[in-house]
């Protein structure tokens, strides 16, 4: 069959995949960095703390004047001073005195412990009395504990969490490098194919692929360029696929279910000066019939028009892509919270297919059970009533009922 | 000691979020909805496929005609014509009469079923072979197999994923009723706590709190009306929550380490016209000095001023509530992705308080293993350097080094 010409496994458009330059970089504001990827290696230019600070509400003093303090014997403590929050003691500790300090305050200069309010009490108008003692550092966050100068605390390739935005603004960085979004332009094909907005004529239908593949392009990071639909004929698919590339990154072209509209789309786009075709095919179901190809350094993915086929290619295909252009790593197979179930049913499945089952995850008698939802692959009912999805592997002829499964949640 | 005066646990602080009203609701453009939750309970107001179509390329036939069909006694049918895509052909089959159809096609009236191309060959101008029965409705969308008029297709409460955005472009939604996203005050408190764009002087500390509290704020689904820094004196304090509350769903306070500033905020917030205290303390580690209130009718979340404290208390609290307010179920504990890990060092830890451990997820010879992070919670570094959090369940005391257990990745 013509349209199989070059069907590749998964771990070949992986590895073909990870061949692609990476997207530029671009400053963002600290505040609009979560789930960004680090472009810059993040040193930081000075100490967190800048200065020894109380982790505990008590009194700043020498922790050896505090050597051998019991409930009977305690230490007695000139108190030289209190501490104020947002300011820097302007006293020196000498031996023999203490100041209180709140949490977070700053120690006086002379003092390196805290000695917990807890473990004090009033002696006389100006001292105080410590039951116990407290060694060298003792409730004290030391100069640079947290972050020292010079550290890097980031490295590139990393995306984002809100407890990096946390000490990225600990450290000052009100600006930041990030890679750019990945640009994804994305067309649906077909001549039955019409706007959402518009109320198809009989033999026309909606297009649906666009919104699927840009929701989970755009959950990926990526910006998403709509290029709405794009008729059946050759001039069209090549002008289509020539602005995407002129315009973006990557460009998604869904649409093509029958074998004319596949061959014609492989054919426009083989034909493009510079393409090289990377796949015409891929060992995956459902997806098969799945086009890749490297047209003047950019990528193009014809994805099949069944929308269960689309979508299923672009979690497992299109979406780790994305993410690696945007400097993460590329990791293989699908993202997103796993869940361990039990099958409900076995699953048969052909070798040297990689296979993905969509599966309802139910609990009965305190066991999570995964139901694979059969229904073709045209049905994206079948996908709204899923939990998630279960794959087996590319040599396994199926999955037993009751074997432990792992199921993907979308 | 008096700000531990109303302690009460985690179960209680869920129980006592969830009686709170939920936000309003709005319209959005389909394309936007990604990740908003559904108010509307959506109903089809037509078939999908609106009417039936092929799911292979072949010809469409009577399945009738093809009974009994094999390689040596092929059935023969004439060819009627040929389907469109984009057009609803506009002639009946007859009995004994074939259509050529290409995979998404509209079937012709008088077609129930369509033959795989694989099992026909031409035979004379206007004629072919079948070479296999094909059974009624076989490789056939039926319409409304999808969806069905009428049919709930989305229930309120529901966060909304792309196949769920690709079905209701599918019945034409092209806007969608969602609820609002709640709108949250972030402040923090401190006379020592800088904005992040200024230098900090001698004893100041820039604020972080804003920043971490406010991304998983926005990663929950929330919009973050950032309020600045207030200074740690009552009319300040009290004019801050008052205008949070005037302008928000959600008022959120960072800051107050020291026993001093806690008693500040309590008093200040207990004074409130409308106020009712629902926790002075939470049996939470990190994360116990945290206070929460009901303030005409709406929450005030008062957060511990050490970074960790403060992430902690916001994962566990702030987010399932956020997504609560949003029209989801309010899901007590961490969200976010899981994987399980065995403990590499044994966690003690003081019953009848729930504790969270940052650790580290390391593999070592196929081991998954997750090594507690150890550093005060007032290291936010603690946190950058960790990859998810384990939890000890209220009443353990501890966990063994070498027991499995589940991390929630952040």
């Amino acid at each position: 069959m013509k349209e199989f010409l070059r069907v590749v496994t998964p771990g070949q458009i992986y590895e073909m995949l990870s061949s692609f330059p990476r997207v530029g970089s671009t400053w963002v504001r600290l505040e609009e960095s979560l789930d960004r990827v680090l472009f810059e290696e993040v040193v930081s230019p000075e100490d967190l703390p800048p200065a020894a600070r109380a982790t505990m509400d008590g009194y700043a003093v020498r922790a050896e004047d505090t050597f051998g303090a019991t409930d009977a014997l305690p230490s007695y403590l000139q108190v030289a001073g209190r501490v104020e929050m947002g300011k820097m003691p302007d006293f020196e500790l000498k031996p023999g005195q203490a100041a209180s300090i709140p949490t977070g305050g700053f120690l006086p200069s002379g003092a390196d412990a805290v000695v917990m309010v807890e473990y004090t009490s009033d002696a006389g108008p100006a001292g105080i009395e410590v039951s116990r003692p407290v060694t060298v550092g003792e409730n004290v966050l030391a100069r640079g504990a947290d972050v020292s100068r010079g550290e890097v605390v980031l490295r590139p390739g990393r995306r984002i969490r809100p407890q990096d935005i946390g000490l990225l603004a600990g450290i000052g960085r009100v600006d930041l490098c990030v890679y750019n979004r990945p640009k994804v332009a994305i067309a649906s094909s077909g001549n039955e194919v019409v706007p959402v907005d518009r109320t198809p004529l009989p033999g026309e239908i909606r297009d649906t692929n666009s919104y699927t593949v840009g929701a989970l392009a755009r959950s990926a990071g990526a910006e998403v360029v709509p290029m709405g639909i794009v008729p059946d004929e050759a001039s069209a698919l090549r002008e289509a696929v020539e602005t995407a590339l002129d315009r973006t990154d990557v460009a998604v072209l869904s649409g093509g279910s029958s074998v004319g509209e596949r061959d014609l789309v492989s054919q426009v786009v083989s034909s493009m000066p510079g393409c090289r075709l990377l796949a015409h095919g891929i060992a995956v179901r459902p997806g098969q019939p799945t086009l890749v190809a490297e047209i003047r350094g950019k990528a193009f993915f014809g994805l099949p028009g069944h929308p269960v086929s689309a979508m299923v290619v672009a979690q497992v295909f299109l979406v780790p892509f994305l993410r690696y252009l945007q400097g993460e790593p590329l990791v293989a197979g699908l993202s997103g919270r796993r869940i361990d179930a039990v099958l409900a049913t076995s699953i048969p499945s052909v070798p040297g297919r990689e296979e993905y089952v969509r599966v309802r995850v139910v609990e009965r008698n305190g066991t999570l059970w995964a139901e694979p939802v059969f229904g073709r692959s045209s049905m994206l009912s079948s996908m709204t009533r899923s939990d998630g999805l279960v794959r087996v592997p590319i040599h396994a002829e199926g999955l037993a009922g009751g074997e432990r499964v792992e199921v993907v949640l979308f």
